[in-house]
């Protein structure tokens, strides 16, 4: 069989305030394959599917002498993040033909890899698409889960407040806070996804863009757990709102990855009010949580009583613009690459 | 028996910075008490012999239309804080001449009071003198000893921070960490007080205005436990050092009482490190862990194995200074109001 091309998406240059399609990653048509003969070297050759976007990337885009939680992406290789393919070729006994691998993938339209132990076989017996494992059903649903199952503490009837809400993780803890009957405020930067927000069960939703946060959260409040994934004026508002004895969840704080985040001056509320404030990382969390995980929501997903929405860019060559979009939250729904339909 | 003087001690303004003796709190001479005749209507008289002076009092200094943990104080009434006092006479069979008790005291010499359940009888077996009740084995010994035992999950040989470390409860705090096995860096904001870190065991010590913090930090951390008593520019060095999984206890951020704090620039930390930070109040600690205190660190303070220092006040009239004093961490050691010597 003739060589065929295979696709890369590297990183080029460290980006200083939001990344550029085209600068700070680009695409890179030059390499090709020969799927049928390319030697495997005892490992297995994969055809990408798909591949998520997800807020954290932009903090690896930095310079690999600073230290983070999430390694920095190398220079002129590929990005890597969350994928699912399919096994085209194995010479690993642990890999057969067909399976399909959910881990980390570098992002070409091909990868050989070697560590079968690095990747997941997904069954899929829900028959879902393969991008809601990328979703609702992988990493962003496992942060909302775990981090929730793991320090909500929620009695019903308490109040929530959950920034991002019509994200791919948002949007699940608003759902697991209805679920264990409490009320939801719920916050997003366009009307739509407001809409969304609604759709799935919060009881109070607002454009964050168009309505004061602390006016709301004044209004509806006060707080008693509080889902931060932004930082900066929505996470010292959450302080000046809380109850005595409220529970912060921190889960990323999107408004300081790409510009100054907006420094916190109200800390002594967690003194005041005996906050408790807890950092998550799904990677620490999970190996307690995954069998609890895989057990509830998939089924409920596939039942329709989780809901979900996808934000699907189709080809490997337009990732820079979804990575962007992800970082200004312009998408809507979980942010996935369709490299390929099967 | 002739009336005698009643000293009182009041609150006189709202202060907008640091409070001014004299200003924000005025010596009243101007009420006389008959002891042995003053109509006590069921309830029991004492006579005042320590008061305690905290950095939480700042807190109280306020509108009393400003909610916050601890009640604002009233214009043109004494202050209150805990204290002891001896029991002149009693009317409750729940309360007996001679009878030392610790509680909440009006600021004033002699004091009517008629919560028998207010007050707590100290049998006082160690013979410790009575100020030692409102330090090490009072309130900031209790502060520090719930804080620890609840959220500091000390392992042995781990790293710890600890701020106004020669202070009533950083000091104590100190010493737990060194008991548990625990390597500790200790700051404070005098050459004396260095001295006495020092003194009582810890392993890193400095002086904060003439060194700078975060370079400490950097060279001897990073850091397990981080023991805030200041907020600001510590705290934000903290979390820049933190380990990962770091434990954070929030007990005082005196640097934001009397000015505008230093803004908290680096919350990704807690995101990033999966920090937990925990708010912490003694009285909601205090029920959980009382017995267990006083089974424990009286008998240790006896023995001297726990250090403390005292910075004794004579004279309720200079009041107002030692609250000063405290605001601006000139005192050295717990401070003190003794208002009679028995």
């Amino acid at each position: 069989m003739a060589p065929i091309p295979n696709g890369r998406y590297l990183f080029a240059e460290v980006p200083s305030g939001y990344p550029v399609p085209g600068k700070t990653t680009v695409y890179d048509a030059s390499q090709t394959i020969e799927l049928d003969s390319v030697p495997l070297n005892g490992g297995f050759l994969l055809k990408t599917l798909v591949l998520s976007v997800d807020p954290y990337l932009r903090g690896r885009m930095r310079d690999v002498s600073e230290p983070s939680y999430a390694p920095a992406f190398e220079l002129g290789q590929p990005l890597t993040n969350f994928g699912i393919g399919v096994v085209l070729r194995s010479e690993n006994v642990a890999v057969k033909t067909g399976d399909h691998l959910y881990g980390f993938f570098p992002f070409e339209q091909y990868t050989i890899q070697h560590q079968a132990n690095f990747f997941t076989v997904i069954r899929n017996a829900e028959n879902l698409p393969w991008s809601v494992y990328l979703g609702a059903a992988g990493m962003p649903g496992q942060t909302a889960y775990t981090g929730w199952r793991e320090h909500a503490d929620a009695k019903k009837g308490e109040m929530a407040f959950i920034t991002t809400g019509a994200g791919a993780v948002g949007s699940m803890v608003v759902q697991l806070a209805k679920r264990d009957g409490l009320k939801v405020i719920a916050s997003a930067g366009s009307d739509d996804k407001v809409q969304f927000m609604k759709e799935i069960g919060a009881d109070v939703v607002f454009n964050y863009k168009t309505t004061n946060t602390l006016e709301v959260l004044k209004r509806e409040g006060p707080i008693d757990i509080y889902w931060d994934n932004v930082g900066g004026e929505a996470l010292e508002a959450a302080l000046e709102t809380a109850r005595p004895k409220a529970r912060f969840i921190e889960c990323g704080m999107i408004t300081g990855y790409n510009t100054t985040s907006h420094p916190i001056r109200n800390m002594m509320n967690v003194v005041a009010k005996e906050i408790k404030m807890s950092g998550i990382l799904v990677t620490s969390l999970l190996p307690k949580y995954m069998e609890a995980f895989l057990a509830e929501i998939p089924p409920l997903i596939t039942k329709g009583e989780f809901k979900y929405r996808e934000d699907i860019t189709k080809g490997l060559e337009h990732t820079g613009e979804a990575i962007l979009a992800v970082q200004k939250g312009t998408n809507i729904g979980k942010s996935v690459i369709l490299v390929a339909d099967k």
